[in-house]
């Protein structure tokens, strides 16, 4: 029951944490994004909000492209450190490196063991309060077929993130609802 | 491994589906979004993407204002129902009284068995292909505290979408990272 009422914002969880890839200029970086979200299907479009103070925000401004990589739960480590880790503060580093993340060849922004990945051209932005959504065009999606079954339905486990550095997965219990009718 | 390439665009998921809700001239609605997401933190923004065809689409034009709902594993049933009745094959019926949704007094747009709720002022409408993002200020949020703990981290059981009607939640199971450093 929805019994406290306030104006103090707090996200909904849980939530799948998409990383963010990005290179301009001959540095790259990769960073957690909880927020991001699809924004059409014909033509496909995908949108994530980044902090305009983010190291990966001016890759993502200054190159026009990025990368959106969903990993599995076995990389929440992984997932929190591109979170948690910032290139400002230590700009001669690389976070790839630093957290093992592998990019697959003649894909530089395509995390190799993502479950699911897009490559996005950006076509407009829109400032939003203390952020910027990026409005991407997909140009390229790939997946992993070990975590789809013959219909695409998702059979991985995907790092599901509660907040708080916290992560947990989904529950191998299924419930199918059948369609409603108003009769 | 992302092994497989193609320009064909789906979802990523799990997800956790927010419902809409939406009142206008005499005539509500509830429809379940996929696409949402948090848009700014100060000042809090929350947007939601929402087919131009859909009859909550002109609701939330007309009223400039839109609730979000996240509803329980428990519900999930309703959460599928609500994206599979349509208000305009039969624009007579009541989906919140088809679906047994009841909305808290003095809170027309908030779902009683919500574990988050958060009521929007529509500031800004952004066509993205397919679809318009409503990018509303967040004026209220209320919670059931039963399903977070004393830090706000949420310990309620979400209703959680792989697509194709299909609905888990997520493990009880845990793992905390604690902070990486690049040393």
């Amino acid at each position: 029951m929805l019994s406290e009422t306030g104006t103090q914002f707090f996200g909904y969880y849980p939530g799948t944490v998409a990383l963010v890839t990005a290179e301009h200029a001959g540095v790259r970086n990769v960073m957690a994004a909880g927020w991001h979200t699809a924004l059409s299907a014909q033509p496909p479009m995908y949108g994530v909000l980044i902090g305009r103070e983010r190291a990966t925000h001016a890759l993502v401004a200054g190159s026009g492209v990025f990368g959106i990589n969903f990993l599995p739960a076995a990389r929440a480590r992984e997932v929190q450190g591109t979170g948690v880790l910032s290139l400002h503060e230590l700009p001669h580093k690389d976070k790839f490196a630093r957290l093992g993340l592998e990019t697959l060849p003649g894909a530089p922004l395509a995390l190799a063991d993502a479950y699911l990945y897009y490559r996005c051209r950006v076509i407009q932005t829109v400032a939003t309060g203390d952020h910027d959504l990026f409005v991407g065009e997909v140009l390229e999606v790939r997946h992993d077929p070990a975590c789809y079954d013959g219909q695409r339905l998702f059979t991985g486990e995907a790092a599901v993130y509660l907040g708080r550095s916290t992560y947990v997965t989904t529950t191998q219990e299924r419930e199918i609802h059948v369609p409603e009718s108003f009769s």
